[in-house]
């Protein structure tokens, strides 16, 4: 589905090396599995389900940390409760659209008692964005079955990107938006983004500080621009394998705003931003009375937190520069950004 | 459904009056539905939902304020960040079991829908407490449709209690529990509970600081424990008239806190113990571009929190009076706390 | 200064069996010190600071962790941001009126720096409850020599209470109030409780569930109430042994909303309501790149959770069983709870 | 004391036009006083205070709304807990020193009663960044007299930036930070912004997302750099007469994270960077039973959002412009960032 990656265009962004991957999936044991729904008939649907496993199957018995940010809570995402109170997650996180987010997340329960999780109820991690400027999504087309698709189609390596999953339907700065993802190693640690990207104006839209967005403005490419400015969201999901505690991840879950800043995300009223980080460095085994668990020292957290921002911003641009224009209901077309005005306004800027 | 509520049994706890019908609808505006679903085959299900409207239809359109507060979260309840965001409140709200929560929220869009809400997408509330020790819930029994009934049979007037809704196979204190209400009212204003109780260990169980759980222990009235200490939630929804600000819903919602710890619950580890506070007084209307609200000084708050605290203990008494005893999945039976037992251990300790 | 514990007069809370000495010092290594302020001239003077250390000298670099809960936010606790941010706890604690909280706070990082501490700064935590009824504390009496006389006089065993330290001029539902302690010992933790007890209305007031504060009316006891109802405040400090995160610290702090609630706290508006729980038992060392530590498990809370409940409430019970009536500024008298007319009270209830 | 402004030097930053000052000021009612501390004997100091009222003195009996984001808590801010409990500021606030919070906390409830202001106590906000690189402020050189000073030193009007008041001995971005204001207007409101900026690394300073930092590295402008990196921290002060409730400025507070990365401020560990926002545009006078308050639609704050975060990244710049070379302790240099070497870089990048 994908067209290319920001650095397939010779174009970098902030300053620590990527992993392998450049995808979330460098952290060792996160998997990520995406089922995307278009069709036209009976209804015009775009949308899906992004699938993000922490650590493999032992997940819903051996939790990792996680914490959770809400930049600005425009937005749904279940399981937060628990989160804060104490930190666990134990399934794989979900994201699809606004209208679908109840079924995708008793879903992940259903998935949980298929894998035979003893556990006497879940309370799973469900994230949403809203597809309906593209998608009927108000007539909810997505179900069980494809939330369980994503779920079972999860595999480590390389991401899918653009218009796939939950991101399949979205708008990001104007451009066709969707999933992305990237990925820092500093410090011996990896840290990884996935995003759904759906937020932002196109004039506020920057790369490395380039202001891309007003280079490029709808008399350029045409904006689908009649909803307020700044409608839409960014789900941020990031992982480490990275000794965290729960407190920790909270932090690190914070600096998904510095790299959507950076971007030029403002978290406008209408954009639900929020953000969630796991570190699979720890593990609780369920039933342990006690767990040993180890902590970075919280010096250490400035070097993960310009990772979780450098992700984040990247995760962001590969989701533009790998979505393709699209066309949803009602004949209303979102256009990409092309890859050669983008690296145009590069090149113009920065001699 | 119900037996008897605590006045009846001529039991009186708190200091304030209650409303004309003791109930959350005594705060003008509030209805209260419910949709029980009782059956044995193909699985044994004794579950269902229970839906609060802040206002009439009105409120897709002319929006309440409302804060959350989590003791405990070992639980869900959606739209916490908008309503964290903001503080505003657009759709009914719903209690269910667990497993289906989901299925719950998203059919709270659908009824907007439905309704003919003009929104793009809506953040509803839907709330829940685990009723697998007497439910087959594991096998999703609730549906769209039975939430949707939920919501429109909402009415004002009494409310009904115990063994119904969303409340209908709670457990609490180990006696059988459920859906109860109770109101207050001081400063000419009315603060009304509704609570879905699910919580707490017998032997902690006090009314009106009366030890009824130790003096009417498991070797009178067996308790089903098997389950871990503590196991179980408690949702409370509290509506007022008195204006109050986001904020002060908050700190509303805070205060069911300290109605629960009167009945003797102390957010176990177990437990979702999650509140929310609404109030009628102010009126946000989509659209408007400046919206006039009124504030109660915070000197006025003190009042409306021992009015919250005692509403929420009474609704807790009344769902553990009101429910009946139940047989559930695997032949399992939670007594109901017997009136008279009840009336005689408070005559025994208070000349 | 004190007259008597609660226990000493037959009377006992909750479930739990107390530590050796029922007081914060039983869990090892807590060390509370107490520095009093009483002087009638040139300025009536009833005040006093109260500290309270982690663990030995050792804090200033081995840290703990720690939470903070505010239930009712009318009242001052410095150190906040750090303490949420990254739960680290790395000073002895400070109690003290609230005129005077900014130069107790100064002095805690004073006292790091006479002790060779050898961070470039400090973000201490300073507490207070307000004292201004009977003490002309806006006279600014409180110095930092006052303070780290506090500091530097703790010791570990039996624990000052009543009309010492911070809580000198404290008032407790309509009675004398003042500094308190309790303990309670589970699954081989000790769980204390350290209050200044500041707050509440007489006809709230319960001892093991008995409405004493309405048996030993204004008519019997004199209030000073002048006020509004329910102004002051509690500070509560918990302190365990059991191996929390910061996570768990929160989540144990919140549980002294429970304990208060018990007593007949509300925290009403004018109440600055703040709690801290901090854990002796992990160890984060500065300079350690990676710190191994320790965490319960998420179902060991509970007991831990009415531990701290049990704890808070029994000393708030100390704290008024201990204070001796006082006649402060302008004359002003605050009386004691006569310790006969408790055992009455607690005798006629039950039989 | 300033050099120079950023547009003095013909820098935009931000897309939204400033008000009349380009200041905090702009925000009609708002005054800051400043009080400064340079002296080489007995102790090497570089301190002081900064005070922003506001309104004017009505302050202490017409609240305003407010609200706090702690992005990195490494630092302190009095007043944390009843702002977040009841949204309202009823004093100036204060910035100075680390070691200092304290006093200058007690120093304006000391001014509050020089004021004649008739409260039972006050819950003044004070904040801090660290100047112990340059200043001897372990030695606690600031004084009640000085903070009161810097109080009744108020204006509206131009306010002093660089090195004045609290942000006398500040580090940005290993150039000479200090104090910095700027505002914005929008939708017939103003949004102004006021910074204590202490923090960042070289490499990461962005102006209008030019890579300044790695431009004018250490090879070019050395750098004091001895401390971890990203040490220091950043207090921002944000106005706007904009009718906000709390909720709402809690929200605007939160955008001062945008501005701060857009100049390159991560959050580092070691940084305390607390923000908080107010809005003049509401009035809650002391002893009022109701207040009639004001709510600009959700929708509206969207450009707020903007503003603030334009108006704190012009805040920080406008700091490091103003800021001159100063030697401190242990003849320590930190350098000003040169003019010319600022508007090279920015030609070079942009054509």
């Amino acid at each position: 589905m994908a067209r290319a990656r920001l650095r397939d265009l010779g174009i970098t962004t902030g300053a620590l090396p990527p992993g392998a991957l450049n995808a979330i999936t460098d952290v060792a044991g996160v998997k990520v599995g995406v089922a995307t729904l278009i069709r036209d008939a009976p209804h015009v649907v775009r949308t899906g389900v992004t699938a993000i496993w922490p650590r493999g199957e032992e997940i819903w018995q051996e939790y990792c940390f996680a914490g959770i940010h809400s930049f600005n809570g425009n937005g749904e995402m279940t399981g937060i409760p628990w989160i804060a109170e104490q930190g666990l997650l134990g399934a794989p996180i979900c994201i699809t659209n606004t209208w679908s987010v109840g079924v995708v997340r008793d879903a992940i329960s259903a998935a949980a008692l298929k894998a035979g999780a003893t556990q006497n109820f879940h309370l799973p991690v469900a994230a949403e964005t809203y597809d309906g400027w593209l998608s009927e999504s108000e007539q909810f087309p997505v179900t069980t079955a494809l939330a369980i698709a994503a779920i079972e189609a999860a595999t480590d390596g390389p991401v899918p990107e653009g218009n796939v999953g939950g991101g399949t339907g979205m708008i990001c700065h104007e451009f066709k938006g969707g999933t992305g993802t990237a990925s820092r190693v500093v410090d011996g640690f990896t840290v990884g983004a996935l995003v759904q990207a759906n937020y932002g104006a196109r004039d506020l839209l920057r790369v490395d500080g380039v202001p891309v967005g007003r280079m490029i403005g709808p008399e350029v490419v045409p904006s689908h621009r009649v909803a307020p400015r700044e409608a839409g969201s960014i789900i941020v999901v990031l992982a480490t394998d990275a000794p965290l505690l729960p407190i920790q991840c909270q932090r690190l879950a914070r600096r998904a705003t510095t790299g959507l800043a950076w971007v030029g995300g403002i978290g406008g009223n209408g954009s639900g931003d929020i953000f969630i980080a796991f570190s699979t460095g720890n593990t609780v085994r369920q039933g342990d009375t006690l767990s040993d668990v180890r902590m970075v020292a919280p010096e250490a957290m400035t070097n993960l937190f310009q990772a979780a921002a450098e992700a984040t911003e990247e995760a962001i641009l590969n989701a533009i520069c790998a979505a393709e224009t699209m066309t949803g209901r009602e004949g209303r077309v979102v256009h990409a950004l092309p890859h050669d005005l983008l690296v145009k306004a590069m090149e113009a800027y920065r001699r």
